[in-house]
């Protein structure tokens, strides 16, 4: 049983129970939620690690999307990025491999991954029919069904899925109206497979076959925006509206079948209709968790995408959107470092994490609160041990010519609050 | 006369044509707003350059903090961060120098800098005073307004005058109830020296000695925001709202002087309260420009607080913030090094810029839309070109395996640019 069907029977899973103490809720509460879809918790049966959720009232979460090209294959590094985003806080991986060999990859990953793990099976799929010299356009469904079941059997607990892609969704896209066109690599492949074939997507039309293996396996269907906006001028376009709507009916099929649903969003959305989008998708996708990539505010920032992010990401979560997919300073250029992923993390988290303090959410404010009063005690150790990066933190200071007094380099002895505790001890 | 002056006599300045060609305004739109305070043009009788505007329906400018300390002092380094400043397009520079010669340090800046150019007096009143082996205790009012004019006729443009510490303002802080005091380094010296003797703040009681001073040499005073909040729990107190209050007071006077005023803001602010903070501003203090510091919307990032302030800085300008205040990696650690003010700068070039495109101001979305433009034709030396920083962008991608490659290293050839454009080439 999924715990979408446990929890409508009015049962606690010990998921359930892990997720309310993670989060210090009640845990009646969180089966509520995850009983009406509002709260997620991906974990594939095979998956073994203290269960996440995702979803209304609970901490903003942030994905890492990890794995080869085929331009750049390195498994060492792959697992480098992997542990520091465990270190750093990440509460999901996304295995987007391309490059190697992506089954021993995939197995490796999971087998060191005690959060939350996804996949996206079509590039897979996709994979086996380049390395077999074929094309795109020999995808057939059964390949692709295998490959959802192989990633299910695997332990991945969530996989997105592009079932939005439709016919009828794409038609928009043959006005030409966007500037960017199709920007996701999912939907780029099944859009052109059906132009090719004039068939419609497998992932839409045999959807069933898709709820039986998620149900299987307990896999998190994420329902991938095949259509998002890649440019802030394609925004909010019909292409992209009349895809959540189908998203919004998928959803409502997959809870009924049992299968646990979240939805995909934008993308590069101008900032004054992130807010729009959150709301849109809460109503038209009946309060599913929302996981956004990005959003980004804008598009001239090529080297620096994942501050870009992380102010879409902050006005998304603020907004109600529940999972946060990371962006690296390499998006658009290369793939990224270890380096590149350390900032792209920790960019997410301080989305996620001014989010939490409006949202409400239990111990947010309270651990600026604590930081605060680090700093006006001058407690250095103190503040670093609640910043979001201690080592970097602490290593910022303690390489300056201060590194031993009690205010920084940056004011020396003009240090306010140096200054204004001198001042208090004067007045006693 | 000052550009307000003239703005009032109904004459339209080579500064406000200046500012209206650079924006693609109407120059007597240009001039009204100057005559109505709700525009300023910072630019001292004594400093050469082209004028440049900040205010309502102007682009967000963004202003770079240098200068060293007394920890830490170089002078060819923050010559090289004023440099690379001027190269990433930050419309404003402020010495903040606190340590070596002050008056060389400042004069050497201010002869290689063709934008605006702020300083904070108080910092040299005071180190003159310590190098003197004397204490904060031993300022006078006559020091601090000798300070100013001879700021002001080196040529500085604007000069950030805490004039709202007043005796009123500070008695909300006796009851203790903020967690992190008073944060602003010229609004602790003030307010210590203020206990101290048992006088009124200088600024404030003698106000017309400053708006003297500043008409004389069109100098344009940037109200500071001394009790601006420190920690997210500080936000929007009686201290911080008591003070805005005494600089639209101030602000008004200044204007029937004759003389162009902005207002400072805060500080550590939570997200949901950004917005409202922007209001009362323009609200209380009758459409100033506003020139926010971050804000930060969360105290537990040091080490990453430019991405921070660039959530915070978004935000602010898009609800009509008009100037941002960088932050950089280093803030709360260490002065800035060169490469910390390079990422500081772009991180504050990225809010600004996120913020114009839902301002409407010319030219800001065209740019996106055209890097947008050159993404789908995968012509990199026009995206490089269009990006906020060509350098970081190009040596990302040229670093990569993917050099001389049509796509990037990220997908490869599962780009879904790449695969869209050969589908819609077979399509043809």
């Amino acid at each position: 049983m999924t715990q979408l069907m446990l929890a409508r029977e009015g049962r606690i899973s010990a998921e359930m129970l892990a997720v309310s103490h993670a989060e210090g809720l009640d845990p009646e509460q969180v089966r509520e939620k995850v009983a009406d879809g509002r709260i997620v918790i991906p974990k594939n049966i095979n998956h073994h690690f203290d269960a996440i959720g995702i979803g209304e009232g609970l901490s903003t979460k942030i994905n890492v999307n990890l794995g080869t090209s085929q331009e750049h294959t390195s498994l060492d590094e792959e697992i480098k990025k992997l542990e520091i985003s465990l270190e750093l806080g990440a509460e999901s991986i996304m295995d987007l491999s391309t490059g190697g060999d992506l089954d021993s990859i995939r197995r490796e990953l999971l087998s060191r991954c005690p959060v939350i793990f996804g996949s996206v099976p079509i590039y897979d799929t996709v994979s086996e029919l380049l390395n077999a010299g074929r094309t795109i356009y020999d995808l057939t469904a059964d390949a692709l069904f295998r490959t959802i079941e192989k990633h299910a059997a695997d332990g991945v607990d969530f996989v997105t899925v592009h079932c939005g892609v439709t016919r009828k969704t794409i038609s928009h896209l043959q006005k030409k109206e966007r500037v960017a066109g199709i920007v996701s690599r999912g939907g780029s492949i099944l859009a052109a497979w059906m132009k090719n074939s004039g068939q419609e997507n497998p992932l839409f039309e045999e959807f069933d076959r898709l709820l039986d293996i998620a149900k299987r396996y307990d896999v998190t269907l994420s329902l991938g925006d095949g259509l998002r906006p890649g440019a802030i001028a394609d925004a909010s376009d019909a292409s992209q509206i009349d895809e959540l709507v189908t998203l919004g009916d998928l959803c409502e099929r997959a809870r009924r079948a049992g299968v646990q649903v979240m939805i995909e969003g934008p993308g590069h959305v101008p900032l004054d209709q992130i807010e729009a989008n959150v709301i849109l998708e809460k109503r038209v996708c009946h309060g599913a968790p929302f996981y956004v990539l990005g959003p980004l505010p804008l598009d001239i920032a090529p080297g620096y995408d994942h501050i870009a992010g992380a102010i879409g990401g902050a006005i998304a979560a603020a907004a109600g959107a529940d999972f946060l997919c990371y962006l690296t300073p390499a998006e658009h250029l290369r793939l990224p470092t270890v380096e590149d992923v350390r900032e792209g993390v920790i960019a997410s988290k301080i989305a996620a994490h001014a989010a939490d303090i409006v949202k409400g959410i239990k111990g947010a404010k309270e651990r600026d609160d604590e930081m605060s009063r680090k700093r006006k005690l001058l407690d250095w150790e103190g503040m670093f041990r609640l910043a979001l990066d201690p080592k970097k933190a602490r290593s910022m200071k303690m390489e300056s010519e201060a590194y031993a007094k009690e205010f920084c380099s940056m004011c020396g002895t003009f240090c306010s609050i140096h200054i204004s505790n001198l001042s208090e001890k004067k007045d006693k």
